[in-house]
């Protein structure tokens, strides 16, 4: 496995973060009343290191890719929807881009291997590794020299953002079955079942939920030997785009770069980084509570506490993207709000 | 009372909405999947008639008033404040200041009255009826005509919102003992006990909520023969701010101007607009739940589901304008995304 995994998670800026809650104490308003936007602005400040911090530069990168257990019967929707959508990343028509556009954020999608090939399009990095991973139903999703791959993409695209000077990195992803490969992943990092974890994902019935949780427990007692780690879980039950996230989340605690993580599937992607090195945590937050059913344990095994339950379960980073402009309130509100001091205002009695 | 109150509500656009949710349908994402976003598009689409709604412009309004309850020793904050606090909004340093200039949007302070005049501003308006209530705990809040003025107040508040093009109205509040006044105005209209409505507001300790929880029983008591109207506990243990609020609502329902309702106090001023007239729910949406414990009763009682749970507490109105922000990414979802067939999409299996 490549060398860079292992180089240090940056530290927080605990000076900046005490510096940056006393602020907080002298706005105008109660103490602690804005709630967790306090928090958040708090929590920024520590990991950009500025007492006044700014998300005005968000880099979202959706990493896409498909998934051989797809041959499995486990999805509501055809293969061909994972090529099908980067085009409709590029073209500017999916959730994930009208929101980029909306928020002014920088949109990348980093294509890993399509059974459909959508071939070249602005905005999108080819960074193909396969076509497919392989049906983990019956051998390892890759091969490790692909996982390497799928991990670097996922740190080159962090490269990338940060070169745009981003203040925030919002991943996401799209690959037709990939909660079925987040399922088992989750499964085997938290030593659950199937019949906890697995979900409707784009929209099974009953039926078809309990047909996916029990390939994915056929493929948890196949693999059962190489599950010890989380590089092996995630090369044998894993995607492209769920390790490329991994990779990512890695790099940018590593580089200093805010997570905002998305949902269910980011999720999982996460929780593998944090098992890889548990300071990846510090840089986190999190965006959302998925309508899927597994990602509250996932969540709390992260110990995390999304801001917003909307009742999404699209992916793309959609969930992550929705809550920037709450990050952008609550820095401006950090920033902007004058204190005690400053307004005449009389303080608590 | 004024006739105006007895004017129709305007009827939502059910055509329009039938519209929008077959437009939503055909967006490329599994259907459902943005959850609470797609029914705020649909939503917004039969109050505004447009079957691609928008939230540019967006009008704030707050609400200023004393209270002659302040007087029993119930808030953790002086009575001064609340006339210093019409300052800092005018001069952009309260948080409602802060949000409304993050988000473009109108911010309108109305001033019914402080004890601590903080004289003319720009942007406040005077429509000052009584340097504050009176004290419930002995008397009744206002008179009949104060009461008129305060409802009349919140009605040309929005008739103004309306005149600029306003497509949501947010009301607001700001007066040093509301949350007792709200309470006591709840726990009236729902038939409740002031132990469980009454909470620590901008700060009490256990020892000052019990202490309010009793003024509030013992005002309740001294009124009761005066509490079987909205209009009735409006005027008997009401504010100035809470019942311009009410007027507000009432008036913008009237007009079809889609709401964002706030917090506690705002949702005890709907509760009671809606019991003056059912059909003003329909324009209403409501954006976050309180930690003042109260608020869940309140918004069981208007079977709402706000959108956010950020543990907010500020009032001014904050919490609706942290939530404008998702209305417009709602809107500009459900207005730019392409359809499975403009995209090329396949559609479900």
């Amino acid at each position: 496995m490549p060398d860079w995994l292992n180089l240090p998670i940056k530290q927080l800026d605990h000076k900046t973060e005490a510096a940056a809650l006393a602020r907080q104490a002298q706005l105008t308003k109660p103490p602690g009343s804005l709630g967790q936007l306090e928090a958040l602005a708090v929590q920024l400040a520590a990991m950009q290191g500025l007492e006044k911090p700014a998300v005005d530069r968000a880099a979202i990168v959706v990493f896409a890719g498909d998934h051989g257990i797809a041959a499995e019967n486990i999805s509501a929707f055809p293969q061909a929807v994972t090529g099908e959508m980067v085009k409709n990343f590029a073209r500017g028509g999916a959730a994930i881009s009208v929101l980029a556009k909306t928020l002014g954020a920088r949109l990348e999608v980093v294509n890993l291997g399509t059974v459909n090939d959508p071939g070249e399009w602005p905005n999108v990095v080819r960074a193909v590794i396969a076509p497919s991973t392989s049906n983990f139903a019956v051998e390892p999703a890759m091969t490790e020299a692909q996982l390497a791959q799928a991990l670097q993409a996922g740190r080159d695209s962090v490269l990338r953002a940060r070169e745009h000077g981003a203040q925030i990195f919002i991943g996401g992803e799209m690959g037709i079955a990939n909660t079925t490969s987040a399922s088992a992943i989750a499964c085997a990092l938290l030593q659950e079942s199937p019949q906890l974890l697995a979900g409707p994902g784009t929209g099974l019935d009953s039926k078809g939920v309990a047909h996916k949780a029990a390939v994915i427990q056929r493929a948890l007692d196949f693999h059962r030997a190489n599950l010890a780690q989380p590089l092996d879980v995630l090369r044998h039950v894993g995607g492209f785009e769920i390790a490329a996230l991994a990779g990512a989340y890695l790099a940018a605690a590593q580089n200093g770069v805010p997570i905002l993580v998305d949902g269910f599937i980011s999720s999982v992607a996460a929780l593998a980084a944090v098992r890889l090195n548990p300071d990846v945590r510090n840089w986190m937050m999190f965006a959302h509570t998925s309508a899927e059913p597994g990602h509250q344990r996932v969540l709390t095994a992260l110990d995390a506490q999304p801001l917003l339950q909307l009742g999404m379960r699209l992916g793309e980073g959609s969930g992550a993207a929705t809550v920037v402009p709450l990050l952008r309130l609550a820095c401006a509100l950090h920033n902007g709000m004058a204190t005690f001091a400053e307004a005449g205002v009389s303080d608590k009695l």
